[in-house]
């Protein structure tokens, strides 16, 4: 049994919704839902309509506070950079382990500052998950012997740079061959393609750091999905790791991998296997 | 500040207190170790000599009682598949949450059944490192969604396969190039080479179970490491994983990968940032 917190109620928390419905052996005691104001009596209706049985009690709210006082167990945030800038310092200090989904929010050294001092003071956990990716468990060990070089390469379809830097850098729509539109460290990336951050920020937090890890975005007009590959070199191991996500039914946009392991992290907390 | 116990004193212990002599900013607040009765001594002098920092006090013991009131925060077993059988049920159903290094035991389906029952009994967490490999995050996210096709194989040097069932099926000294010595499930891998089956397990419990995971055992005379690479595919997602260890110095048999895995599992439970 688990009081969970969700702050946000976009794509990636309706699909953790619907996969919790079909994964939990047993609803969440309590689960509570923080939206925006304006937004509250439409979630309302959202979860009485379609996740009434995912929790015992629900609390849709849009007041953090709501939230802290009804002691979750974990809360997750999938509501974007400035959820986490503007209520993830004070969920952490007041003791809640939080899983970050909006990773690439601490490229910003002074949040992620922030955000370290509030889980010190809370004694809380600040829990980057996996994300997109897979291989943060090996790289995130390696780190501690140090050494590591990292590149990464980040590749999606034309259509899905459109709206970026890209867009005034190059006509997207024209592309005939896999085109490189950035190259330098996970910071810079982080900083020109900020909706684009996730993955480079949790290979840079995990392993080498945002200075040091090698990010290159690349534009692929033959690409089917968003394809993730990046390399390890350090004394110990080196390896290397190629992730294609496939198309996902009804929302090509939600990056699904992101949802099942924010679940992971769910489950892991629930039930007596954590892998 | 944590109260660590730890099972076994071989090459994994003693290289796991030597790299959390460098990396704990405070020493532990409390450390058991579990060894053989005829070791005791032994261990009280290394101990003494070359670990007497990791804690502010250590706990020397044969009996598995004293563990447990000990209470450690977190136990981790380092001792072999023996070890598991014989105290790992207890520990957990104690409600000591643990991280097993030897996964390759729960290849045999009644252990790992008891190992269920006694963590479910004693709400206690059953915690599988990802061990040499990585992307186990991943794998265990996409678990949930199913539909998973796997297939493993394990790369070593000629020599490392010296003494198992691959000695009695061919001359290891002459081979010229890669051989592969076993193919089959990671059920038959465990039970054939069980001193090799801690990855093939591994990935069967994270991913596709032991009878669905495909898995070759291959002896290459030019590999220079151990060499282990897998490839996922399911409806979400596919992805391949190819980790190569570098020869590490002191010691050679030992997969320094597996200590720098588990050494993450504690420091995810001391720091605030859990990656």
């Amino acid at each position: 049994m688990i009081r969970l917190g969700i702050i946000g109620f976009g794509n990636i928390s309706t699909t953790l919704l619907t996969l919790l419905k079909d994964v939990l052996e047993d609803p969440l005691e309590h689960l509570t839902i923080v939206c925006r104001p304006e937004y509250e009596s439409q979630v309302n209706q959202i979860m009485r309509e379609d996740f009434n049985d995912v929790a015992l009690e629900n609390s849709i709210t849009s007041n953090i506070e709501t939230l802290i006082n009804n002691k979750p167990n974990l809360v997750v945030e999938c509501a974007g950079h400035d959820a986490v800038t503007e209520h993830i310092p004070q969920v952490l200090s007041a003791g809640f382990d939080t899983v970050v989904a909006s990773v690439g929010a601490l490229a910003d050294a002074a949040l992620a500052d922030s955000l370290y001092d509030a889980a010190h003071k809370g004694k809380a956990r600040l829990i980057i998950p996996a994300g997109a990716i897979g291989g943060v468990d090996l790289l995130a060990s390696l780190k501690k012997h140090g050494k590591l070089e990292v590149s990464y390469r980040g590749i999606k379809p034309p259509a899905a740079w459109s709206g970026t830097l890209a867009d005034k850098l190059m006509n997207l729509d024209h592309l005939s061959e896999e085109t490189v539109i950035f190259s330098g460290s996970a910071r810079e990336a982080a900083s020109n393609y900020p909706k684009n951050a996730n993955v480079a920020a949790t290979i840079a937090l995990a392993g080498a750091g945002f200075e040091a890890t090698k990010t290159e975005l690349v534009a692929d007009p033959n690409a089917t999905g968003n394809i993730h590959e990046y390399s390890v070199n350090c004394p110990l191991a080196h390896y290397t790791l190629r992730v294609e996500s496939l198309p996902s039914s009804g929302n090509s946009k939600t990056s699904v991998t992101t949802v099942y392991s924010i679940m992971r992290e769910i489950t892991n907390r629930i039930g007596p296997i954590v892998i």
